[in-house]
């Protein structure tokens, strides 16, 4: 991403809070207690559009997010989704349509909703497949063929693990992540309400952790932080996320290459298969000093 | 719907397995065990389809569930997306394009595939707003609009609930329930991976639960059931999901008119709001006798 952008990436950024108060009632038994405040973590929507030249720019998604780092969110979305492929492509990232009424500074509802846009301008000459999207989103076929075409986009264009991409890990270094990330999560510890993605050198090293209502976000914006830097494949990270292992999860960390996925909760059959066919090591249920390899569990020795 | 949809409605499930099996390696501290056998939940991907007229039909969506109830899921989203209003609208729902090979009855994997594509099909006459559709998936507008329409398009219809449709319940009755959906929470059970939604009429009678690995599909599973019944809405009814409550499953559970809501995790803040602005009882951290009241608070006595 070049200097002018990474600059418009972090002008991008509006200053949001992750929670919100409120407050609550709790009931203790039989007992009524006075209400008292709580905070929650926001879930707020965000509408990402690509520019694609001045005048015209489409709408890809929309995602239920915590805001805060919808720059990066954007970004690892799209290359997570196999939509852009370098940082190359991005001229700038930025909320759209936030205006400031004349001679007032109070932000109304329209423009409250407009900060729940984002939009990514590409380079001159940056070439998006839209028809695949639309296929993807929105067909129409006849019955002996349906299905096929839009569930194999499902495979957004993740590539094989190579042996040399796929270092091995002590199982103690395994057992001591959740620890880690438990004791940065900020909004969780606030909230009890959210999902996080951390990423880890091979020496059990944090390097990034990020939360979100979703946990597709949260993995979005930690592979988008690393897109933006041109820091991708993560040949040598290794992925701990907060719930479960779904498909979409691991279809998303095989895009960026990352050869290790730990998961606190549980996989899915498809997260597994997918782990297998594509060479990633994935393992589950890493709690109280043990956990399950599911699939590379050569690599964890 | 009819009695003959019904009847497809029920022809139409294939013998599929929610659970899958593997082989694990579990790591206990520094002990690798040896390979043993587990089961996992098994998540494949729907696409569900509407057919219009005899040869037409459309794809809407694309989830990744837990397979076993395609037709109620199918016919829950529908409905609660605002896309479908009432069981009279659906002539049919069947599997599409499962096709048996000549002289063999051994199911390819193209046909199992296809087993991952449900068909709607429409009583004729019946008319869909598929311009709204296609500008809720994929939009192309100028700037100073962007956002708007399409952010507006998630509020899909619920109504407010009326003072008349919120029964009150007592604090102990709803200390019942995780309890009671605990224990009847087959697959969880095997491989702890999987989100409930379960419906108690307000005495705290269990009336229907349905897991699956995404949370939205078990809450539409549950409300598909009442919708192909043409039990709407659901105005005695206390909803019971197994995590988070977030805006999506609020507005599902509005669609169908369910005045109590509890969660066992933590709701987001757009739940909250969602809530408060259609008068939903919403009620969160329910575990160990205790739980917090968000909204509608006078309705838990």
């Amino acid at each position: 991403m070049p200097a002018k952008a990474e600059q418009a990436l972090h002008s991008s950024l509006p200053s949001v809070t992750s929670v919100a108060k409120v407050f609550v009632r709790r009931v203790v038994g039989e007992t009524v207690e006075d209400d008292s405040p709580d905070v929650l973590a926001v879930e707020e929507p965000l509408e990402i559009r690509i520019g694609i030249s001045q005048s015209e720019h489409r709408a890809i998604s929309i995602t239920m997010r915590t805001p805060g780092e919808d720059a990066e969110l954007a970004a690892g979305f799209l290359f997570t989704e196999g939509i852009l492929t370098s940082p190359d492509q991005i001229k700038q990232i930025r909320h759209c349509g936030l205006k400031i009424g004349k001679g007032k500074s109070v932000v109304d509802r329209a423009d409250a909703l407009n900060s729940n846009t984002i939009r990514v301008d590409l380079n001159d000459g940056v070439d998006i497949d839209f028809k695949r999207l639309e296929r993807h989103f929105y067909t129409t076929s006849s019955c002996g063929v349906c299905g096929k075409s839009s569930i194999a986009a499902l495979h957004t264009g993740a590539k094989k693990l190579s042996d040399l991409d796929r270092p091995r890990v002590d199982p103690d270094l395994i057992n001591t992540l959740p620890e880690i990330l438990r004791a940065s999560q900020d909004v969780f510890d606030q909230t009890g309400g959210l999902h996080a993605s951390a990423l880890f050198t091979t020496d059990g090293e944090l390097q990034i952790v990020r939360e979100d209502v979703g946990r597709h976000n949260a993995l979005d914006k930690v592979i988008g932080v690393k897109y933006l830097a041109d820091e991708l494949p993560l040949s040598d990270k290794i992925l701990l996320v907060s719930g479960r292992a779904s498909f979409e999860l691991v279809q998303k960390a095989l895009m960026a290459g990352i050869p290790i996925m730990v998961a606190v909760g549980a996989p899915s059959s498809l997260a597994v298969e997918l782990a297998e066919e594509f060479g990633m090591t994935l393992a589950g249920f890493v709690r109280d000093d043990s956990f399950n390899v599911y699939t590379g569990k050569s690599r964890i020795v």
